[in-house]
């Protein structure tokens, strides 16, 4: 087991020591608060997590500059992931990528182009014509099928599917059981018998493109369904045949995006969000944990619920539902206030 | 780059031109209106469509024969997407599909029958006693477990999982990653232990079915879990043990339908709706998107929301939602009348 | 087609007969209520399943030894459920199991250190410095990047990933395509980029896991993504970086789990729950389907709805929604009559 002195931690981070005067402290591992045991150094990014931290059993903390925590010592620095990263890289070194080539174990086509530099795991799998540019990776049982395309330093985790003509802007990273390019939803009804329609497209994917474990977007009808540059997307997420999807957007777990749909630069969709067919979402709007969006959704706003509307609406809707057994007690009131009304009148009537 | 005149294109797809007396003008693609360029053709199969269609800078338009777009040329025809699917393959002339025979890459049993003329790609891997009809098409990394059964035409996408004992009827189609007769999320707490139940049965899927990427179908319990001809099921849907799913049936993505459920004929699930289990869907009911079904659904109807309910009793509920703040002003004008009335009422008690 | 009469069905099953005097009914297969025909013996492990049975055809039924059932005869059993496999396995020996060892067509790292009794399929890619138990299956095309540690009777279904450094527990069971390790989703937006935060954890399962085809657990920030012993999760779930899931939990199919939640143990998240990030759910909690949970749960309760709340309070909403078309009559009630009250007022008036 490696341990190190909490002097040496400051040290090894750039940091500055406080609470243990002489950092003779012994550290051996880096935990976050959850899970620190007490010869862990810990991490807190944000001064909210003070009472977290005070609770912690951890040997030491590395904390941000302006955050001086209670009840252990810490090291501060400028960049809390950063130092926090070299640490447990210090106590669990990062395996060696190793180079390894275009594997004899995969299966390439011969008129496919690959560069150089690439490396090819195991049981990949590399169609016709397929170009694979400087610096990919193709994990282990891959299929890369005809006339696809990626550009430099893209990585493909295992089991990985690209149908026909797929592309892959540079420095692209797509995870495990993601299957970009299958065909789209999309029948006509002919004698009752739901007939598939034209599957003529592809999918296009931007560059610095992150794709979770087991995403999938569909190829469109006659051309591309495109992920803009930058888009990160997380596991699970399904995008339909002919999407637009712009750049910078960040799309949660099992978000669900039907056919035709676009959306602006930075759009935010949160976890298992919903959109129906041939919607548009402005630049910046951001859409709630499970939104169910049936109409286009303005830039820069915030919608959530089901069906989804403008955040204040939703929240005035809730705040309306946590007062309305108070509301149907007020009208109970009123009718016994209509009735009292109704014996004075009458009474005054018999008196009269 | 390929280029095609207007008057040659008409010819091509056997149409009608209007709106450029000479049909002089050059087309060098063909693309859908939101992507189309100034000298690409694009297509509308709707009057609907016409101001999306006056917006577009395209040089030209393919369209029903009773619509006549304003602002650009068009060729008239009586199935635009045919016609469209010919544009399309003439400028990106689909990829000649290869006869691959039986690759010696793949695995295969020397126990599995394979007819004659399937195709088997590398890595793919046959179990003991499969059956691989005329025509079908295995693609690369897929995994045929021990004793399934393919009809004719069946297409089986890379990196599909088949468990023991699957059958598949003809032309079906299957895409990539999806997982069929996985065990069935069934188990008794015996000591504070979840037990497994049976996982005796298998998947049944009937003929002309589509099963979208990443979709997961279970076994049953003693026996089948259905999938009725013709049914399309797109990406990400989930569909549990002994369910028995309907013909003609079209499940959206990211359903997800619980154990021993059935559906009709002709039913149609929208995106992300959820069935708990031991439901029946009669034939034809709809269900919308994100519905939440908790009981079961007669024949010919159409249910929303969570629970979900008929259509009309949501509607009824969604129209009194919006009408709320009108109504909790209405009660307090109420309050006010009858704070006056009794004004009223104690002025003339004063007065007499 | 195999045939047993009702007598000998009662001795495999170890059974008491009745309603067939003679034991002389042949049976010919063994199917749910719903499947059963004329020669097929059934099962019902409820009372409440009478009427059902009644109007199946089947020509028997397996019962508890409290439940009499009308119109066909029975077998009684202790174990319906037991019996039942029993029968199931007469008509359709299960397939046996042959010992395939280490497949020369799997690609194995000279550095991995593999049982002597471990079976790996065809296609399957292990890693540098991979352990896999005693007694462990790998499926076909199933790949264990470097350093993963796998516990001794573990089953990988086919196209499973397991990412680097992947620890699995001993006798869990992973289904086809299911991700682990991936990265988790998790960013920092430095001038309009989208930044991956570090990715240096890893996912680590107890023992007596199951996981669900095509589910995805994202590996840890700096440490554990962490399943507990005995817990089951369904198809299409899905679980964020840094959760802490407890034991003997049950999460059903397309559950989506933010990162860095924890859950108590014997807690059960029913079909397509959500919970935001950064939640803890105590133990014995239950989420209904489709709950948007945005709080800790505390210890014990049920909680439904979007967003999710204590069961009674959703009750209590649902319980008014349904009443407001009513609600809203009375209120107009109220105001015909606090019409006629200052009719009879005004009335007076006049006549005073």
């Amino acid at each position: 087991m490696k341990t190190i002195t909490l002097r040496e931690v400051a040290q090894l981070v750039g940091g500055e020591l406080s609470g243990d005067e002489h950092g003779n402290i012994e550290i051996r591992g880096a935990a976050i608060i959850r899970d620190a045991t007490e010869h862990d150094i810990t991490l807190a990014d944000d001064e909210r997590l003070a009472e977290q931290l005070a609770r912690c059993p951890a040997a030491a903390a590395i904390v941000t500059r302006k955050f001086q925590p209670n009840g252990l010592p810490w090291v501060a620095v400028a960049d809390v992931h950063q130092a926090f990263t070299r640490l447990v890289r210090f106590f669990r070194p990062p395996r060696k990528q190793k180079f390894v080539g275009i594997s004899p174990a995969a299966h390439i086509s011969l008129s496919a182009r690959i560069a150089a530099d690439a490396q090819i795991h195991p049981g990949a799998v590399v169609g016709d014509d397929v170009e694979i540019g400087a610096g990919c990776v193709i994990h282990s049982n891959v299929t890369i099928m005809a006339g696809c395309k990626l550009a430099e330093q893209v990585e493909l985790f295992p089991n990985v599917v690209l149908y026909e003509g797929t592309v892959i802007g540079p420095r692209s990273v797509i995870h495990g059981g993601a299957v970009l390019g299958a065909y789209g939803f999309g029948y006509r009804t002919v004698q009752g018998r739901h007939e598939r329609g034209p599957q003529l497209g592809y999918v296009e994917i931007g560059a610095d493109v992150e794709i979770g474990a087991g995403a999938t977007i569909d190829r469109g009808t006659y051309g591309a369904t495109v992920i803009g540059d930058g888009t990160k997307i997380d596991n699970q997420v399904m995008i339909g045949h002919n999407c637009r999807i712009g750049r910078h957007n960040l799309l949660c777990s099992q978000v669900g995006i039907a056919g035709s749909c676009s959306s602006g630069d930075y759009v935010v969709m949160a976890g298992q969000v919903g959109l129906a067919d041939h919607l548009d979402v402005g630049d910046r709007a951001v859409l709630g944990a499970k939104a169910g969006v049936m109409h286009n959704v303005p830039v820069g706003e915030t919608w959530v619920g089901i069906p989804a509307t403008p955040q204040r609406e939703q929240f005035q809707f809730w705040g309306i539902m946590r007062k309305m057994p108070d509301f149907r007690r007020h009208v109970r009131q009123l009718e016994l206030r209509i009735e009292q009304l109704q014996q004075q009148i009458n009474g005054r009537a018999d008196a009269a």
